[in-house]
């Protein structure tokens, strides 16, 4: 293997200034980095020396198959390469991070973690919400909206009890998911709230109730990158500004047209 | 308020290299950093420059009030001074930072939230436990034991089904949550985990079941800065080691004498 290896990198919710440390050491010594969709040029730019693959899901389309991009970083690292995978947010927070270090381990192909900051509660955060707040939630229940079955079966289990549920990956399907939790004893007027684009410059907010989730009348210009948060938590009042160099920022949700969102995704809307 | 300013920053789990590159600048621009019991000497070194003051819990007793450390960060503040309020992991995960948040906004002092590489995912990560894993787990409850109360519905809604429970704070109840999980019909025989001082040089990993957790039989020589993981992710099967440099160690679990805990933390123990 002469020297090579994989680091399985968290990139963080999308600021650059969220990256850790040890992240951009990884990127700065890397020969190869295989990066996802979530990742933006400004995280990138540390890797400048490195080949860079864009490896992710565009449009509802891999660019690479799993097995693909197992193969790639273990032939690259029995090579001498040291290979980046870098993952939006944390590597083991729906990011598959486990079925490649496994697929790693089986290689003999030495490998390191490196956690990162989590859109789960970074996404809040940028909008003001503490997943947890004392006297009005002290758990939170973190959810994809990926795979259907699990999905059901959490949300199914849930009591509407000073929970937080923040849902990744999940607005195409929020009015579902907000009916699920109304069948399951919710209040219709649970303060809910829907981040896209969570700590960068276009981050949107949208602030309302699980009700107007579930009627489906809420509209967001995003392919997907969202994070929605449910619980009294969105309503502690936290106003989130611009008010110093470098802070995360906060503006207020708006909606888009149907057909401005058509004309940029191909006729494809998201309902929040 | 004369260019005065409170940063709530993130610390990560322990490892310097974990924190962001935005905490880091505001460490370095710091006149005056208020931080907790977990965040240790290696970070703070960041803040050379500043006056340092420890205002955490320790040995069960804290430091100071909250009230007294929203009246100092807001004194500061109108002095002009350039604060930061040091936490470990995430500010807004059980780290009562949207209460602070709240009392620096009611007084009108200028704030940002910088978040940080949390331990409910990065603790179990460094054992080599990813909270979510394809056909394992979709979801993930994080719970501080800390609050009884809430803890107990939280618990008590969940339904043993694909869920990873992360217990922070829990090290001294967690035979009482594994008790709780099993009456709610969780097996014993479920794969557990608790990681001591993680991503830390010191870090330590237990790894059994529900049933020997239940069973108290469980011993941690630490002072509390515990993660409990409890589901099947525990049983993914990845070996962490040392095999990199700065890479996440994981330690085998060793079981220490009572009478060595006792010495140590004086004369009271807790059993994981």
């Amino acid at each position: 293997m002469s020297g090579g290896h994989v680091s399985l990198v968290g990139a963080g919710p999308g600021d650059p200034g969220l990256l850790t440390r040890t992240a951009i050491a990884r990127l700065r010594g890397a020969d190869l980095v295989l990066y996802d969709a979530l990742v933006g040029d400004r995280i990138l730019r540390y890797a400048r020396r490195a080949q860079r693959f864009f490896v992710g899901k565009r449009a509802g389309h891999h660019a690479m198959t799993q097995p693909a991009i197992n193969a790639l970083m273990i032939r690259a690292a029995r090579r001498g390469k040291r290979v980046v995978r870098l993952k939006g947010g944390d590597p083991f927070v729906f990011g598959r991070g486990g079925e490649e270090a496994l697929a790693l381990q089986q290689a003999g192909v030495a490998y390191d973690v490196v956690p990162g900051v989590t859109s789960a509660t970074a996404a809040p955060a940028a909008a003001g919400i503490p997943v947890t707040h004392r006297g009005v939630a002290s758990a939170f229940l973190v959810v994809s909206a990926h795979e259907e079955s699990a999905f059901a079966s959490a949300i199914a289990a849930l009591q509407p009890n000073g929970i937080t549920v923040v849902v990744l990956m999940g607005l195409a399907r929020s009015a579902a998911i907000a009916c699920r939790l109304i069948d399951n004893g919710w209040s219709r007027g649970t303060p809910a709230a829907i981040v896209v684009d969570a700590t960068k410059a276009q981050q949107q907010v949208w602030r309302g109730t699980l009700g107007a989730l579930a009627a489906d009348t809420v509209e967001v210009d995003s392919d997907g990158a969202g994070t929605i948060v449910i619980g009294d938590v969105v309503a502690v009042g936290l106003q989130v500004e611009d008010r110093s160099p470098g802070r995360l920022a906060l503006r207020q949700g708006r909606r888009k047209e149907r057909e401005a969102f058509s004309r940029a995704f191909g006729g494809h809307h998201v309902n929040g």
